[in-house]
């Protein structure tokens, strides 16, 4: 568990290190387990329990009492999705690690693993605000554990070589404005349960907001740029 | 999350690119995923409860009780795997990925890991007519967003640098006719649900006509360009 | 889904052919359904369930009366295992596939995935024959299946180049006799259902034997060999 | 299943071996498992079973009464982290494997994917000795075992070419004191069996000395070199 910094650089997969693997091997781990989490969160859904008499003509109800369940599980199956996509984007800027990105990246899995609980949860419980606030905490601190991996790896170039400052704000902005909205919907859940849920759509044109806003900027920097070179 | 189309190129393991990934890392988080939804299928066969006086002498009957639950398995066991072949059979193609596809597979991969939901309610209520529809609707959706990333994909060759014509048709055939069947299934249903299940069986005619008809078509245009060259 | 033979070649993981895979998409397809099949068998250990205010004190008892199910984990354990190692030999000696192997591996992998749930059968029924039967059978489909496989490959070389005689017969005589002696097994399940478990250690003399006649055989023909050059 | 030592050289996926499969296969089996089993530790947190008419007035009160089951989720999610790092040290030292290395690793692996047993059960019965112990054995036969692999592989260097002596040590002194302190946490539980868990927090000191005093030691053997060369 050496604390020096090690490098990728350009080897394949047998280039494992003194710390005992590579890069690689840490992002297909992490793959791994977003895998099997995704997939665990279909063990939320129960099969409704009916006596056998009634099940043919109940079945079509029971199922529609199922709905709440369906959208948790649509919910956090995209909002995992989410969190992979980032990972993949945060770890296809790093150069290298170290002992600290390990063990951020393990309690940022951990934080993944746990989401199948707060589903249930939810599923569970529809109209509880207890429910909802485990949940919108627990995606919210993932949220905010991907944004810190981001930084410790970006600040003062610890892990990356170089930084595209504008795909870095945009996903600080991405990530930290979707741990911020989980985090209003909590407030939301005070005057009303089922709104802080439609609150979370707010994340659609949030994401809308920030990539256009980023490349108005964009845009005023090249401007400024021009004009500094004139 | 730009949706600019990146290319794989020849480039190995760590392509890593803007997106923060690679084609085959996509590719290798969905085998992760198909991995798991098709061990998950095992969970849906529960040991039969019985008090341990009579467990010795009932046992026998109690597992003959359970084959339309080892019925189950088996098909969703089939179908899963067909949809993994088709899965690697649309990434072989592809050259190139964009966000689009990201959320594509996403969303079908969502498909997939639902797919334990149905099978342990057709094999707990498999006299039942609402179960046999939400597994068929269920294989159909799947089967029809494999032709869509598929269509995605080719189309304007968005992501593929060439098409094979034949292998092209053969594959929207092939799995839009199984999603064809399996809602067709639903109709037979309102006549008898053992009858629906039987009417899956037709896959193997059907998928063995698609092979023959396109094998004549192609003799076909053989023979129509060797005339056109005479 | 064509059926001609695909090469892999000394290609890596992007060799995507026509079939939309490679081989080594499908050996590491497998090793992920082998992963989760053998962690699942975890599941099959529940906790004791005890009133609280006499947890403490009965709890040791309790963990004991858990043993048949540790056993069952350990040997499913084992032999899921050897398995494993079982489809590494095969699938390191062939260098393409077609659609037979892809089908086969499937319907193997569906038997494996299966293991689970005969292993929780023998873990509650530990006295049962009947559950003794279903695991035993089971188990030798598998290691059939896995012989048959070999068998498929290696037959007029279709998948093969070239094939060591002494390590095909070690395979063959090694994973059928697996097979045989978990069939045996039932046998004597009627004279003793527990004596059937212990007939399951015959594997190791058996697997010792083999491997030492194999060596004398091998002796015998470079003898031969020698002499006939002499 | 030869037991001649195979070199994984520097050859990458494809070098398929007379054992039927690479040392990178092994290592990316393992952590395929790990990272299931890893996953699988969320199954052990159970969503409390409430009345729905007083579902939302006391589920903060039924979620603070999980909270010893949170502690034994975050516990044994670092502790197989802990393990994963560690297979991961060991893997990236070793250059060929024989025969005894599989079947160590398969071992090893075992221990591994039992965690979410002993997990669940320190979770249901947070105050039983019992329980205690048994998660205590079972971390510490983890680690000692991890420890026998490192030493199998190095001893006489067997499947090493080269062996950085203070790496080895920080490895060897790691693990194993880390086993040392389960182990001793079962004399605590003797005592008090929440006191025994706090005991575990030992690990953070010891693991600091043993780097600290390494390093001194380093010291002092470089200052020996360099009087030596004087």
């Amino acid at each position: 568990m050496g604390d020096d910094r090690l490098d990728n650089g350009s080897a394949g997969e047998n280039n494992l290190d003194s710390l005992g693997m590579s890069l690689s091997r840490i992002v297909s781990f992490s793959d791994g387990v977003f895998a099997v989490a995704i997939t665990l969160l279909v063990l939320s859904i129960k099969v409704p329990v009916l006596r056998p008499e009634v099940a043919d003509r109940e079945l079509p109800r029971a199922l529609l009492h199922l709905s709440p369940i369906f959208t948790a599980y649509v919910i956090s199956f995209l909002v995992v999705g989410l969190f992979w996509i980032g990972h993949h984007r945060v770890f296809g800027l790093f150069k290298r690690y170290d002992r600290g990105l390990l063990w951020l990246n393990l309690i940022f899995l951990m934080t993944i693993v746990f989401v199948p609980f707060p589903t249930s949860l939810i599923s569970k419980y529809s109209d509880s605000r207890a429910a909802l606030i485990v949940y919108a905490v627990s995606i919210a601190v993932s949220g905010l554990l991907l944004c810190l991996i981001m930084w410790y790896g970006v600040h003062d170039r610890r892990l990356v070589d170089f930084v595209d400052e504008n795909e870095h704000l945009r996903f600080m902005f991405g990530y930290s404005s979707m741990a911020l909205i989980f985090l209003l919907s909590i407030a939301v859940s005070f005057l009303n349960v089922d709104a802080a849920k439609y609150f979370w759509l707010v994340m659609i044109p949030s994401n809308f907001l920030i990539d256009h806003w980023l490349l108005v900027k964009l845009e005023e920097r090249r401007g400024g740029r021009r004009e500094g070179a004139a």
